[in-house]
């Protein structure tokens, strides 16, 4: 079907023409084990250093701080258990949030099940989380604080840098881990300024390939390896490279384009569609005024999440209820943040790339409000 | 540089034409997230699915017994460290041999560690593992036997259809896992044939894109997931899966051709290169005459390996010291096998695959004869 209004980047991204073309490249030619001592796995060594150099510029990090891995769940559960595990003589308290990927929760709830004790603070009525909740939290016992940079479901903004402080006040010994999968591209991510050890990001969020992510870990912080094989990726993350995806993320990270530029023009888009939403009317925001511009939250009153999605579907519109990650499944995140049932069943995420324009915002806005009318009648 | 004489198979291979045309169908119209509701994620649904079907037909299993992981590597840890707790009350004897995969040998150090009993059992010379020695090693107390199919160094065949028998007869609770990652696409890899519970298979060995594997389970059979986060591959293998390698290997295995006519081919392509290695002299076959046909281990008397791979890269040829994935180091698995350590330090693996010609071994051959003169001389 032709797609004519995509907006669940927060699910996943369309690949840039740099990324396609770097994939195919990867795939025709430098297609070499990079492990391999002979010039083909030379040939794709460069490449993979190449796709190194380009994420880390991307996160003003160095090169050597970039482990790549399978994407953001690989690099969250390899940041939490790495960190965990490798820590737990200094204390057994993990500081967190109620509103974490499940990649990072569910890992969270595995090691409450081992004996850490886990704090898992809870966020406002907008998924915003109140950095003061991060002073109480964090103890001289406290080995761990991971907290997402950008919320999925809602796309509010976490205090991540006020950790750093917190941290200190306590003279805790904690690592500091951010989840940066949903910031990545869109907002400024640098570690040093977020006070992270570790930061995970994705390819297939910022129009990479799938199947590639990263895990910054800060120079001279060492973690336990999660899996156990080969010499790859400095000893971190053994397993031969994902050639085809990292050089594709590579130049998908090299081509974001100036973020202060592209931010406003999402700003700019989503007073654009919440105007529009006004004039339909019946529609509730439930991403916070001051959340990130390219994910918004709304429920459409008395028409439930799936006939609307699908509906839009048949329309040649993509949004989301939820994450993709839960299929389908009553959001969590939406649960925690304090809203109604009702709400939480009607919900629907909307999230812009930087491909996004006004005319798909203008169709979306105009098969909603058909939607709205259509599916009552259905009834 | 142009690829003269590509004999680093094992290490990876080339994506065939129908694998690169799925990875870039996938980049371009598949990009889709698989779990999302909306038709984009539909469409990449349906690619996913389609590759499932292709490894399983491949594998001559159900559909719903393939799970799409990362990589081989992944896989092994997956069903290592997966069966081991899973089973963990049942028993605490794991047996596997000397010469696995470092995927599977530092997952099982690791196991050690945690108070499972390892048994590794020893090769004969040539990287064989006598099935008697199974038999003496499978107790009631075991409850994982994780053998490779094929030695990725020596192209050994191992007795991994005689472990049923032993398990059986022991009376033990055992799981059966095999490494088949060198095997698939060469030999038949038959699940049920084999009499494994899990099975390993890797994309970029059989001319399918890096980044991505699979792990066969067999159905009814349980292991404890090691990763945490979403649901994708049936609660067994959380995050996005890496759709562009996932097509590349759908579409690779597939285009794997008639077995018995391609290994035939091998077998002869392999006496054609003996016979030009016998006329060069000076080079010991160190692989057993009813190896695999597909990877032949030698050694250049008198010339250490890596003067020979510089040598042999300079003229555009690929072969390998040891395995890829420890880049250069001594070969654990021949000084297993016994070789003498001059043997052992001047060891270069040549493999094939289904595309390697006659004319590229002469090459090969004539190449190696002028190293033996050249590098004689530099000294």
């Amino acid at each position: 079907m032709e797609n004519r209004g995509y907006f669940d980047n927060s699910a996943t991204t369309k690949p840039c023409r740099e990324a396609a073309e770097a994939v195919m490249n990867a795939v025709e030619n430098g297609w070499g084990n990079p492990s391999s001592l002979h010039f083909t796995g030379s040939e794709a060594e460069s490449i993979l250093e190449d796709a190194r150099a380009n994420v880390a510029a991307a996160l003003s990090c160095k090169k050597e701080e970039i482990y790549f891995t399978s994407g953001g769940t690989e690099s969250n559960n390899l940041a939490v258990f790495g960190a965990a595990y490798k820590m737990r003589r200094l204390g057994r308290r993990i500081v967190s949030t109620a509103i974490e990927h499940p990649s990072v929760d569910s890992a969270l709830d595995a090691l409450a099940a081992e004996g850490f004790e886990i704090v898992k603070i809870k966020p406002d009525r907008y998924g915003r989380i109140d950095e003061k909740y991060i002073y109480d939290a964090v103890d001289s016992d406290t080995i761990l604080v991971t907290m997402m940079l950008v919320n999925n479901e809602l796309g509010s903004i976490l205090p991540v840098r006020s950790i750093k402080k917190a941290v200190s006040r306590a003279k805790a010994p904690a690592l500091i881990h951010c989840d940066a999968v949903q910031a990545f591209g869109k907002m400024p991510v640098k570690p040093s300024a977020l006070g992270a050890d570790m930061v995970t990001v994705s390819s297939h969020k910022i129009h990479g390939p799938k199947g590639a992510g990263a895990l910054y870990i800060r120079s001279g912080v060492k973690i336990q390896p999660r899996a156990f094989g080969g010499e790859q990726e400095m000893k971190i993350r053994p397993g031969t490279q994902a050639m085809p995806a990292i050089a594709g993320f590579g130049a998908a990270a090299k081509a974001i384009p100036d973020l202060k530029q592209s931010l406003e023009r999402a700003e700019s888009l989503k007073a654009y569609m919440l105007a529009k939403f006004e004039e339909n009317g019946g529609i509730i925001i439930n991403s916070a005024p001051d959340a990130l511009p390219y994910v918004t939250n709304i429920s459409v009153t008395g028409i439930k999440s799936e006939p609307m999605l699908n509906f839009l579907s048949s329309k040649g519109i993509c949004v989301s209820s939820g994450s993709a990650c839960s299929k389908g499944k009553k959001s969590r995140v939406l649960a925690e943040a304090g809203l109604e049932n009702a709400a939480v069943e009607s919900a629907l995420r909307i999230s812009f790339s930087r491909f996004t324009t006004e005319s798909e915002i203008d169709y979306l806005a105009g098969m909603i409000k058909l939607g709205q009318s259509e599916i009552r009648k259905i009834r």
